[in-house]
C-alpha cells in the first residue's frame, strides 16, 4: 500500500539547467513518506515528540528518468517495502501529472533505508503502534504483487 | 567592524532564470553572521549549546543589485550595527570577487533583526561575554564612518 | 485582491533550532506569488516563456511574528500592491491554519519589488495583457482597504 | 585521481533533528564535482556554456554513516570512477575534519551516474579535451587501487 501526494515545482527548486535540481527529489521523498504515515492515521511530529522515535536515514537511492520542470505538478508514490527489526525501507517513484497535451509521465524512482531510533539516536524496535499498520500495508503491496505476477 | 567571507556560488543555488535564487543571499547573510562572531573568538553553536543563548531572525531585508551567477566567487562582508537590550542588528553587503575580467561588484546588500532568548525562546539579555566585543565592533565601525563622513 | 494558498512545512524547511530556517519564507513569498498569477488566468511559466517577460527580485522585506514548525498547515496570502511603470511590489502575509488547539496565527508579513524585464534582462513594460488584470487587483485592494478605513 | 574540497556546515542546511539534512549532502557531493572538475584546469560552467556539453545526474546513491552537525568542518573527496561512451561515473567521500577533540570521521560516501548531452539534452561524447584527463584520473586511481591491493 503506498499513498500518492501533489505538488508543484517550485522555482526555488530549478537550477540553471532549467530542471528540478537532482537533490530536491530526497525533499520529495519524504514529503510522500511524511504523507504515507499521515494515511496510516498518525503522523511522523508525533513519532518524534510524543514516542521519541526517529527514523534517520542510513541510505538513499535515486533514478533519474525524465526531467521536472518549474510548475510541473509532480504525483510522489511513496510506500513502505521492508520493515525488520529496526530496519524499514520505503520505496517512491516520481511522476509529472498528466496535463492537456501529455499523459503521466514517470520522472524518478528511489528508495531511503531508515534505522528505527530512541531520542537518544540509539537503535531501537519501533513502538508497535506504528510497526503493526507499515507491516500491513507491506502485506497489502506484497499481495497486489503476487497478483501482478500472477495475471 | 566586519569580516569578509568568501564561498563560491553552487549549482544547486542557481534557479532557471540562470542566476542565485534570491532566498539564498539570506542564508549568504547567515554564513557572514556566523564568521563575524567567529573572529571575536566565540561561536555561535557554543552559543546556543553552552549558553543556551539563541538569535532568532525577526527582520531581513535584502536589496539586490547584481545577479550572482553559478561558480562565481561571493565575498559576505557582514557585521554587527546595533546592540540594544535585546535587540541586535546585522548588516550585510554581497560582493562577486574580482575576477580576471571584471572588478569587484556589489550584488545585494541587506540588514537582520534578532532578539537575543534564551533557550525556552523567552527575550533576555545577551551574555556580557558575548555583548562586550559585539559592542566593541560596533563603536570600531562607527567611527570608521565618523572618519569617513569627516574626509 | 491576494490569494491564499496553502502548503504543509517540510522537514527539510526546518533547522536545529526546531523551526522553519528564516529564508523559506522567500520561497513561500514566491509560491503565494505564482499562484496569485494563476489565479488571474495566467501562469508565470508562461509569461517566462511566450513573452520572454521576468520579474527579478529586486527587494525582499520579511518581519518574522512567530515561528512555523515542521508539518503546520501554511496559508500563503499574496497580491500586488503597486504596479508603476517597470516596478512590481506584491506583499505578503503567512499564516499558520487554524488546528485543533488553536486558532490561525500570524507567522510573517513582507514585501518584494520587482523589475519587468524582457528576455535580455532590460528593464520593460509588462504586456497589457499581464498588466491590465494587475492593476484590476490592485484597485480592487485599495478599495477594500478604503472601505475598511471608512468604516 | 580525487580532489579534496572543505566546507564548514550551514545552519540552514541542518533540520530539527540537530543535524544535517540528507537531500544536502547530494549538495556536497556536486560541490566536490566541480571542485575535481577545476583541478583538472577546466570548470563545469565553460563546460555548459562553451561547449554546450551538460552532465545531467541519472542516478545519485548515498550511504550515510554519522551525522554531520552545524560548523562541522567537512571534506568532501570526489573523483571519477568510470568513463565509457557518454556515461560518468563519479565517486564521493564526506567526513568531518579532525579537530580538537576527535579524529577524522567518515560521515557518507556516494555515487552519481552522468550522462553526458549535449546544449538539447541529446546524448553525446564528451569533447576530448575534457575526456582525455578524466580518463588519466580514472586510471589513476585504479593505478593506486591496484597497488592497494598488492601491498
Amino acid at each position: 500500500m503506498s499513498t500518492v501526494t501533489e505538488l508543484r515545482v517550485r522555482y526555488a527548486e530549478t537550477d540553471q539547467m532549467g530542471v528540478v535540481y537532482y537533490a530536491n527529489y530526497l525533499v520529495w521523498f519524504e514529503v510522500g513518506r511524511v504523507e504515507f504515515m499521515r494515511s496510516l492515521g498518525f503522523d511522523y511530529k508525533q513519532m518524534e515528540v510524543e514516542d521519541g522515535c526517529i527514523l534517520p536515514v542510513v541510505e538513499a537511492n535515486c533514478r533519474y528518468r525524465a526531467p521536472a520542470r518549474y510548475d510541473d505538478v509532480i504525483l510522489i508514490e511513496a510506500g513502505p517495502v521492508i520493515l525488520k527489526g529496526s530496519l524499514l525501507k520505503f520505496a517512491y517513484r516520481v511522476f509529472r501529472a498528466s496535463n492537456a497535451r501529455e499523459g503521466q509521465l514517470l520522472l524518478a524512482e528511489g528508495e531511503t533505508v531508515h534505522i528505527v531510533c530512541d531520542a537518544s539516536m540509539q537503535k531501537c524496535l519501533m513502538p508497535e503502534r506504528y510497526a503493526a499498520p507499515i507491516r500491513s500495508a507491506i502485506r497489502f503491496t506484497d499481495r497486489d504483487e503476487q497478483q501482478d505476477m500472477d495475471d
